[in-house]
């Protein structure tokens, strides 16, 4: 056992805490600072210097190698889902911080194994909860997203980002003033092949491709009582019926979900005459998860016409498979397989941080089991061993990556 | 034409004007108080005394008949819904004052002629927009709501009606001293069948039942990503199902509807844990309403079991069909009939303060047509000249009930 992963762990799911033992830490929030502030102590405590960006991404250094201006990267995301569990992402940063200060005792104990640097990062808005989309510190980070359009990206009530991390005090002006060669991530599952299959470390070689469409249905008010019903425009009847079609037509293996809607006017006795979905389609070949795409919007018209609503696309956003350094994969094979622990290569379907990174640089993305699979709920729970079991993973592949000639 | 009715609806349609023509006016808000603050002008600028009772009911009385405590009572409302018209209400607001206006002024040039007192009303969150269920003032006045329970009704934020009333200054503390005889209301249609017909005048005899069902779906929160679809448990695909399903089993003249919902946590990616969708099933036939609302229950749990969730009933109220005054029909009828007026019985869908009052004093509700039916909408249109009809027909009413021995 690692007590202080466990301690750590504990600290930081009081910052957000819910009532039923998860937390709810959005982007930019009181909960979101919390957690800063203390990620920052942990990293002053530790000697560890703190630069902070422009778009709120924290990067705590381990100066390893002097000579050098190189670092492997590590970390994930200390923001949650507003039904966030206690591992998703934290997990990440706080192994992060502890595989970095046990590789800087033992590079201070080994003059001159080190040959490169060592930062721990926590990315801002990974989840994209309150600020859509998601990665987003991590996309500016890796050049991906512009800077003054992530800034710009409103929440429900007009709040820009930008203003969010302004008002927690963590919109920084500063830079990693470091090049960085690479970037891993320990993260739970989420799913629950390894848990399934008894599996202790999984060695994640890509990402399944991910169709996020959001469809507005325009329909008319009117009054719920007396209106004949052939002369509704029910915007909210259309959507219900394109939510059903969603799933009727998906194709083996794939993943879908329609988990956002906003309705107006959204009073019991108005018919609603403008509703938003979010829609996603998630699927492990690319191909596939657009066929459904586009099938499923061809269907929408004729499916609605006859209610007297129409649809258009508000965003159709398409998340192409990704794989992610293939060295990488076999780093960590070789470190699992010398500590003892079982392991497999497997795809995820979730969005990550690592993905963002691979962008720039090679990226490495490692998972521990998730018990049922449970995830973005209070009750997501990885056993301790588990935990530790990843963060001695960590530890070792970070150490073979700053060591490596 | 009546110019002054025209000028009246014209200011008070500025009073929460939205952009695109219609008005926002909920109860307990900025716009609600203005309206009413103007309304009290309009009053004193006539003579009438303000009484405001403590569920911020606005009385507005013509002394015509000093040694009799009866009175008559005219009105309707002038809150409206998000996407409200500018005739909902505030058409038999503004015309009863100006019947009252006029008739006070024919019984100060025929003494002795009035028998009873004639009192204007505005009756308070007869929507139910902003705080459910709706009627409230009337329900109040006509005993059939504790006044306690009505002060405690909560709006989406938990602001309760007593604290909006209080903030705008319309919690009052006084009461109406007469004793109520009569009530009538003039109101649009909301409905197409006097316009279809070519009809001036709508004799309300009676209203439709209403069920009103409020039903929770819980399923689980987990990643829309990697969560296998068979273990998920998502309370919004569960709503939409039984959206769709409401429509499907209609007996013929039924009306129905699903107008409001609410999802947990409406995060993009997070399975919805919780929604609750407000349903309406409305029959000229109780029985029949009833039975729709029994049979859609009832299949209920056997649809959304495969989906692994779980529905619980948090409303269903029953408004049994409803009768109106029949000697009031006869009277307004006599009166269309004597203007050159063509007139029809009907009933009305919708709920209307009328109906409430009706369990406390005989009560009339007269319609002039709608255009297209159109309601709760910004669209709603009532052509001057129909307005005026419905003004006359209201006057000569209300001459009637006063004069009569």
């Amino acid at each position: 056992m690692a007590p202080e992963l466990h301690q750590l762990l504990a600290t930081f799911a009081g910052f957000g805490a819910t009532e039923n033992g998860g937390v709810c830490r959005l982007t930019g929030t009181p909960e979101d600072k919390a957690a800063r502030d203390q990620f920052a102590v942990e990293l002053a405590q530790r000697g560890l210097r703190l630069d902070l960006d422009a778009i709120g991404n924290m990067f705590g250094t381990a100066l390893l190698a002097s000579q050098s201006s190189d670092a492997v990267l590590v970390g994930s995301h200390l923001d949650s889902q507003p039904t966030g569990g206690r591992y998703d992402g934290v997990y990440g940063v706080l192994a992060g911080l502890l595989a970095v200060e046990t590789i800087a005792a033992r590079a201070a104990a080994m003059p001159g194994a080190a040959r490169r640097n060592l930062v721990v990062v926590n990315w801002t808005n990974e989840e994209g909860a309150r600020f859509q989309p998601s990665l987003t510190g991590s996309s500016v980070y890796a050049g991906t997203q512009s800077l003054e359009q992530a800034l710009a990206l409103a929440d429900g009530n007009g709040a820009t980002l930008g203003d969010a991390l302004a008002a927690i005090g963590y919109r920084g002006t500063g830079a990693l003033p470091l090049t960085p060669l690479r970037y891993v991530e320990l993260h739970i599952e989420q799913g629950a092949r390894l848990e399934d299959s008894a599996t202790e470390i999984g060695l994640v070689e890509g990402a399944w491709s991910a169709r996020k469409i959001s469809v507005v249905f325009e329909g008319e008010a009117s009054h719920t009582g007396p209106m004949p019903m052939p002369r509704r425009r029910d915007a909210l009847r259309a959507a219900a019926r394109c939510i059903d079609m969603l799933y009727e037509d998906l194709d083996e293996g794939a993943h879908a979900s329609a988990a956002r809607i906003s309705v107006y006017p959204n009073s019991p006795n108005v018919v609603p005459s403008r509703v938003q979905v979010w829609f996603e389609i998630r699927h492990e070949d690319e191909a596939v998860a657009t066929a459904i795409g586009d099938r499923f919007l061809s269907r929408i018209d004729s499916a609605i016409a006859p209610l007297g609503v129409s649809a258009s696309i508000a965003i159709d956003e398409r998340r192409g498979t990704a794989l992610l350094d293939a060295a990488g994969v076999k780093i960590v094979e070789r470190v699992a397989d010398e500590l003892g622990f079982s392991s497999m290569r497997m795809k995820t379907v979730a969005g990550h941080d690592a993905l963002a990174l691979q962008k720039r640089v090679p990226a490495t993305l490692i998972f521990v089991p998730s018990h049922n699979g449970l995830s973005h709920n209070a009750h997501e729970f990885t056993a301790p061993e588990a935990l530790d079991k990843g963060l001695a993973v960590l530890t070792e592949t970070l150490w073979k990556m700053v060591t490596a000639e």
